[in-house]
């Protein structure tokens, strides 16, 4: 598949290096075309860098790996023509580190980023996923054992389907992928980022996911 | 030990009657001192119901179980003096439901609950525990296998050992007791309810808890 990562920083450096290596045609977009580290990264990957607009436009699926306070200004730098119809998965975090530790969750009016970028790109679909653990553990979950998971929610069924299957082939088996239902779902997960970077601090280390064991 | 449960709904009770079945004299609290909910617990468990204040002016220990939109005013009721320098567990989670479901997490001013309440009560020893998981859970834990933890966080070392010392009296092994530290701990857990309810409504149960595994 053709597919742009938006944000070059570790998180899409990342998935775009496993995409890559799963044979997908990847490029890496970032505010400008001479970006250095995209340079760099796709020199490296064999695999193309640009704009937001130039990745977004070339790819059939569209990656939000930037820092969610400005994932909305790269959305819209990427252009609504070039994501239309598209699937975004957005793995985003709107945190406020400015205030220092811990960061606030921004949500704007009680709702999620997730779904401030699904109202102003309606005809995108967006697929919230993977924003609740570090980008190491995204690409490869046997680095964490036990049965920890991946949550994965959004308004279009289909296109939630196309994600699930992309987890499938990072090394998410099914069982494992659970899907909140719509779009709504995103609320409760960019919500854990607090207790994640609190965990985060304590262990000393972000090797760790959320498992659900059940009764 | 004389402990105070303020709250009769399911977790008060359910606290309260563990807490009677490992030998502590307990009181359950409410607005009024003939709640009949109250009475009927009281009687079937050879124990004391009372006024938040009269309640807590008898306990060592206290139990924060009102919902979390009321604690506020339950906590001024049972009054400064009966709580001075007790150690106050709080298990409520400050949830909005007059919107319907998802509930908003109501946290003052980026806070959390528990803050608010520790700095009304300055002199009391504010423990955050129990708010992550469903009732029964709390006080049996061997009801869901693996790994999964508590959380606990509070400002006073002295006050969190003496409430992890109740948590293994529970069940709750020492490994699978996450010290989240200072009070701000308490922001992380209680904004963990949105994905919390959705999981319960996705599950159609409330008996999963979270478990933290590491690489």
């Amino acid at each position: 598949m053709r597919i742009a990562v938006l944000g070059t920083g570790e998180a899409g450096r990342r998935l775009g290096s496993k995409l890559v290596s799963l044979g997908h045609e990847v490029t890496l977009g970032s505010r400008s075309a001479d970006n250095p580290r995209a340079a760099e990264w796709a020199a490296g990957h064999r695999s193309a860098h640009g704009t937001f607009a130039a990745a977004a436009g070339g790819a059939e699926l569209v990656v939000n790996a930037t820092g969610g306070l400005v994932s909305m200004a790269a959305l819209e730098a990427a252009g609504t023509e070039n994501l239309r119809g598209k699937v975004l998965i957005d793995v985003s975090n709107p945190l406020d580190f400015s205030a220092g530790m811990p960061p606030k969750v921004v949500t704007p009016d009680g709702g999620s980023l997730a779904e401030q970028i699904q109202r102003a790109f309606p005809e995108t679909r967006v697929v919230k996923t993977l924003n609740t653990m570090t980008n190491t553990i995204m690409v490869d979950p046997g680095r964490v054992p036990g049965d920890h998971v991946v949550f994965v929610c959004g308004d279009d069924a289909e296109a939630k389907s196309v994600v699930t299957g992309l987890l499938r082939s990072f090394g998410w088996p099914e069982a494992r992928i659970v899907d909140l239902g719509d779009l709504t779902g995103a609320r409760a997960t960019e919500l854990v980022l607090p207790l994640w970077l609190r965990l985060f601090g304590i262990f000393g280390s972000a090797d760790f996911n959320f498992a659900l064991p059940r009764a």
